[in-house]
């Protein structure tokens, strides 16, 4: 068992790591060399430029202004400044409602914490029984401030009851108001967002094979059936996925072609050359320029014949479309209804927004999802459940006895006090994070195989996979096996009533094995996001090797986003930790406060000046912080009634159980009232939003706006691409390779907007004419327009 | 332990029982004075008149040709010869799939039983563990044929397992065939269907108050601002709970002022005369008919003033509302999305078919629902799990042993031979029939508290509940208090993989009981169904009593219908029997088979000469079936599982658990492949109608039609009584009392049809027009219109 020693010692390592990087940071984000690492959200909406330009030539790397230097910590007052309405304008809905959880937080636990350590602390120290029973069981110091110290069948633990309830009810106040608030900022937010494509578009799966028809023509014919006041037009999807890869492999040459040339115009006199063979260590010498030219070359008519395969091929044309209808409401009505008598074809489903598209898993064919789902939550409940073993290892091995009895050689060196003390308080939480690591990958590869085809909704599966995983995992799983591992296989043959029983009475002795957590993940953890390592490093690789122009610098930027499904679950444990131990051991909430202190500030800092959200859910992921919050009430309400019932407190115990019956009707209630807001879209929204556009804009060509809209990126790059290519490529050559591609090559991409039905016969495309129409006049839509950026009055202080 | 002597014994009465009410029924059907008890729905068709009209004195009453007395078995074929189409014509599509159960059952179960029969007999028989130990454990001869004769550790129970798995894959190729088949049935009876209100009708909850307008006004604004291609007009629902109330005390005296007139006819010698006082037993004597007369001309003059009230009053008008369309498409758009920002205003759904409206409960404040719902889960907990002590009294009175230990005094009664079989046989069956008696009716009024809008839900929900009552009570409580009534409280404390073991290990010793139980609830039930006892009596007390025209004959006849709230959770129940023992004890299924097809014969009897549903579904039942069975497979599945562990059969057992994973995947493909059917209208049908409809009645006065289809009935009744009224009152008189009555007690119903926006000072009455408008065009729409009735060719031998 761990002393209160033993936590100053895991406090103090933690404090000064968390120092340690603040510092670091601070000394590294005012170099002028780094500025693109710790502000390129300001690059990007373009309010700031380099500060190296006018400067002399060591000023270009090195801050040399003494001052700046000496008020290290002042980008939390600075990241305080902005508002929320003004952080929603820079970053979206999405990352201000993130930060919103931290707040909720904070609002949840200070008065809990007050509360809790005056009214806790003195009736569990002056009750004193484990003084008696030093003896028999090992306990630290903190222990005496818990539950623990409680006399079994003491009429105190009415003040534990009474506390719960208050507690839970506190914090469902909070929630409620809380999803009451986000539920308005999303409406709000819908309503006051310009026209954006999305609000038009409906996806529809599984389109049914009409014989002798295209997808094109079945699309078009049961829309203009079935929606004849609503439906403008459709976007095709084409199946990319191989021409994507060429892409991939036409950039990967691109890069190699650059890096050449940047290292032949910084030595004019060494052309560079490389072998043929195999990673280039043996074959022929060729000149290196040359040879990623002709290279590049050929692949871009592979890519011209790829593309004009996909164009031609009624085959590519995936059961799927972007239906578009000539108004909001008709996508909200072809959205939220039933269209078939079969319920599994022409499924329909707001289009995410453009940008959000998982484009590769369009192409999935649609009867093998639920055997898709069926295999991943299998491999989900095995990767959960299985994990355990590893962990449970190490962590048996943290205990000491533990580890003296695996190498007894390591006795002396484990006995030194300090050392002691640094593996007691510091390597179990270590452990579990080097585990951590990897986890959240493996699940977002899952939930791509599950097949969603919106970028948000992956991250908040792999967010839900990730939340079993850290309770059962990091919260269950410390819990039991910490204290026995032979539990584990005793759950299974325990009755349901013993489970909370055995959880509970572990949970005070663990109190210390989390605060620790929390230093290591919460403050050491927080404090090395802000002073993105990684990010700086590869910058400055890229800078070094690649960039040539200032478009490449932006590229090498990488600002990152929030990353949901890491960052969610983790908040989510805090919160489980937080209730579970606010009766049990109240001396660890304010360790849980500066946490969410803490990361507020930072992620506040990282939304303002670094982060940059690919896409906008529009607090999408609201719901389920909700109701994982809530199952956190229930988990703490089960224990807290199993703990008590192994302290004799028969009489108490009966009041606890209506508590988690109020929860849950509590959820119920808060699901039916705010939910539909988060998935549904409300016809009187849509109607007002329709009326209020037809006479602001009455003349407004809608299909113009949406015509290709939801095109494939890939066709999009490729155009940019072509324009590169102009520089370097012949491009009569290019034409004359492939005769019949001066149309398909030209910038027009490959979309196909249907106003009519068209002739059915796609499938003899030689002799008919081409069936997409081009639209030059539609610039593309899918860039996120804030309406009105302000002019946002932000001083840096690196320029005094 | 009941012997296979006991089981004779008890066949042996049952089949009495069962034939002694065959022959009942079939004597006293032929005989005219029932025939409108045995064959109302004939007379409700008008394919029948009454046999007594051209006959001599005795003849109307009795059936003096003595050949029909020889052929008292004849209904059956009868009941065979019309077929599923034309019973969809004559009873509705809920009758027929309600038959097409029983034929699930015989086809799941028939070849079922022939291999188990075949081929786990012989394996369980030569095993014969059983015969070694007779004398530690008391087992019956049955359970020589059972699993349990097999040895631990056997080799054989691959036999079962692989048997296990081929009934499950079975059963789930039946129910998907099923599904499949219902659920085409469904759409095409809806496809089929001529125009009907609820078609174009959507019902409006939660109507939000505006300050300064009516509810109607506020009905109107929404929905011509958010539908306005679709919206048509509205029916405002009034509170006539209290009007309701008042009809039926009137409807009450005038059955009485009937009784005395009909008196005063058949001895005009003496006018009849009643005391005043209470319940007649004192007080002053009056002439009876006066009085009647005087009390409901005094109730006609209050419920003017009622209605006039209901009419007048804004306070009365509810805030929901019946809102029809101009087309299928428009409110099949409005019924399936959300209206409001706010989720819990503006709530659409379906309307039910007029005369399925369960109008007392449009009256409850939608905000007091959640709560109700809360309150009646809990309640419904409570009464599944604690009904259970009184019948585990019983059936621990039923175990011989136990009683002759309460009651000593008994014992030479028990001893004898004939009176133990009896007990052992027939009385746990009967004692549990005789709990669920008053069941059902409680199950209901629990629906009706929680507030649901539709006869057909309540029945539903009354239903489910029936069903979980089933299953913890006849099933498992039989199971587990039967072997011992302690180990129900030992569950608590028992581990979750212990549970099925506990109770499969108990499964084979109580086949037995379960076949004495179907053999009473299952023959002897389903035999005391068809002979009608209590409407018999109803009806000869009413006819001898109150009747005295031709309508009053047809209102005495109370042909009921299918009892869905209890029929369907006891068919459930012999579908989880015959999965449990199909593998456990074969010899079980026969019984089950004679029920289904007895039950099939006798139902599909009654559906066509007795019963007239109330309302039409359109099969909504059948998901609940669906998924029912596929509980009743899984619960089968894992006491198979926790039977096989407790014989040590570790290397088989694992083969088992991939069962239920099947299984559950099954359902969950079953639910998302064919439930839409059954919850959603599919804008595509509702479109090629509404192209249909335009086409053939291009001229068709929608709203005329719509008028008053949902005007609540109780208004209906009035005009009707007031002809009646016309006889008896003096008319003019009545308009003198209430002078401002005119308008109101006219003909006209207070309905309400808005076409456009009305001034909003609806509450200044008296100063302004009134607003609701009369249609005595439309013809009240709620009588369910067959297309074309078949002139079903159908003989009765009552008539030679």
């Amino acid at each position: 068992m761990a002393t209160l020693a033993d936590i100053g010692v895991s406090a103090f390592i933690n404090i000064v790591t968390a120092f340690a990087f603040l510092l670091a940071f601070a000394l590294l984000r005012i170099q002028p060399i780094n500025d693109r690492v710790y502000f390129p959200k300001w690059y990007i909406t373009g309010d700031r430029s380099s500060p190296r330009r006018h400067r002399n030539f060591v000023a270009k790397f090195v801050n040399l202004n003494i001052k700046t230097y000496l008020t290290f910590l002042n980008w939390m007052p600075q990241a305080m400044r902005m508002t929320e309405a003004e952080i929603i304008n820079h970053a979206g809905l999405d990352s201000a409602v993130f930060l919103r959880i931290y707040i909720l937080g904070l609002k949840i636990f200070v008065p809990m914490t007050v509360l809790a350590l005056l009214i806790l602390i003195p009736v569990n120290i002056s009750s004193g029984t484990l003084s008696f029973l030093r003896k028999e069981l090992v306990t630290s110091d903190i222990d005496k401030l818990s539950i623990s110290n409680v006399r079994p069948e003491s009429i105190r633990f009415f003040f534990h009851i009474g506390l719960q309830y208050l507690f839970t009810i506190w914090t469902c106040y909070m929630l409620y108001k809380e999803y009451d608030n986000v539920a308005l900022m999303r409406l709000h937010f819908l309503a006051s967002q310009h026209r954006r494509a999305e609000q038009f578009t409906v996806v529809v799966r599984n389109v049914p094979y009409v014989p002798g028809h295209s997808v094109s023509d079945t699309i078009d014919h049961f829309f203009q059936t079935n929606h004849p006041n609503d439906y403008l037009c459709h976007q095709a999807v084409y199946n990319a996925n191989k021409y994507a890869k060429l892409m991939r492999k036409r950039e990967r040459l691109q890069n190699w072609l650059d890096y050449n040339q940047l290292k032949f115009e910084r030595h004019p006199e060494k052309r560079p050359t490389k072998k043929t063979g195999f990673l280039g260590l043996w074959g022929g010498r060729v000149d290196s320029i040359e040879y990623y030219k002709q290279h590049i070359k050929q692949l871009d008519k592979t890519l011209t014949l790829e593309r004009q395969k996909i164009v031609k091929d009624p085959k590519a044309i995936l059961p799927v479309a972007f239906v578009s209808f000539n108004s909001r409401w008709g996508a909200a009505v072809c959205a939220q209804t039933q269209q078939s008598k079969n319920p599994t074809l022409w499924l329909t489903n707001w289009a995410p927004e453009p940008r959000d598209v998982y484009w590769r898993n369009l192409a999935i064919p649609f009867v093998s999802l639920s055997i898709r789902k069926l295999l991943i939550s299998l491999t989900v409940f095995a990767l959960v459940f299985f994990y355990m073993i590893p962990i449970a290892f190490v962590q048996s091995l943290a205990n000491l006895e533990g580890l003296e009895r695996v190498a007894p050689f390591l006795r002396p060196v484990i006995e030194l006090k300090f050392i002691k003390s640094f593996l007691q308080g510091f390597l179990p939480g270590l452990a579990l994070k080097i585990f951590l690591y990897i986890l959240p990958t493996v699940l977002m590869i899952m939930s791509k195989i599950e097949g969603h085809i919106a970028m948000s909704t992956l991250e908040r599966r792999a967010s839900a996979k990730y939340y079993y995983f850290m309770l059962v995992n990091v919260f269950l799983g410390s819990i039991v096996t910490g204290t026995a591992f032979e539990q584990l296989h005793a759950f299974l043959h325990q009755s349901p009533t013993q489970i909370p029983r055995t959880i509970g009475v572990s949970i005070p002795m663990k109190a210390t094995f989390f605060i620790t957590y929390i230093m290591v993940d919460g403050w050491a953890g927080i404090a090395s996001e802000i002073l993105r390592l990684k990010p700086l490093v590869i910058f400055h690789l890229k800078n070094m090797f690649l960039v040539k122009t200032e478009r490449d610098r932006v590229k090498a930027m990488s600002p990152g986003s929030v990353d949901f499904p890491e960052t969610l679950p983790s908040l989510q444990l805090y919160f489980l930790l937080g209730l579970v131990y606010a009766v049990v051991t109240p001396i660890l909430l304010p360790f849980i406060l500066v946490f969410f202190a803490f990361a507020y500030l930072v992620y506040r800092h990282q939304i303002i000046n670094v982060y940059n959200q690919q896409y906008e859910s529009v607090a999408a992921f609201w719901p389920h912080v909700h109701s994982r919050i809530i199952a956190s009430l229930l988990i703490s309400q089960l224990l807290l009634l199993g703990l008590l019932s192994t302290k004799k407190a028969a009489n108490s115990t009966p009041l606890l159980v209506i508590l988690p019956i109020l929860t849950l009707s509590f959820h119920k209630y808060c699901k039916h009232r705010f939910e539909p807001a988060f998935r549904k879209y409300p016809l009187e929204e849509a109607m007002a939003k329709d009326i209020l556009e037809r006479t602001t804009d009455p003349n407004l060509n809608l299909k113009a706006y949406l015509a290709d809209a939801y095109l494939h990126p890939i066709f999009r790059s490729f155009e940019e691409e072509e324009e590169l290519v102009e520089v370097r490529v012949d491009k009569h050559q290019t034409h004359g390779v492939a005769p019949s591609a001066g149309e398909i090559s030209s910038p027009s991409p490959p979309h196909d907007v249907h106003h009519s039905p068209s002739p059915p016969h796609y499938v003899n495309y030689p002799s008919s004419p081409p069936q997409y129409v081009y639209h030059p006049s539609s610039p593309p839509q899918y860039v996120y327009h804030p309406s009105s950026p302000p002019r946002y009055d932000y001083r840096y202080e690196v320029e005094p």
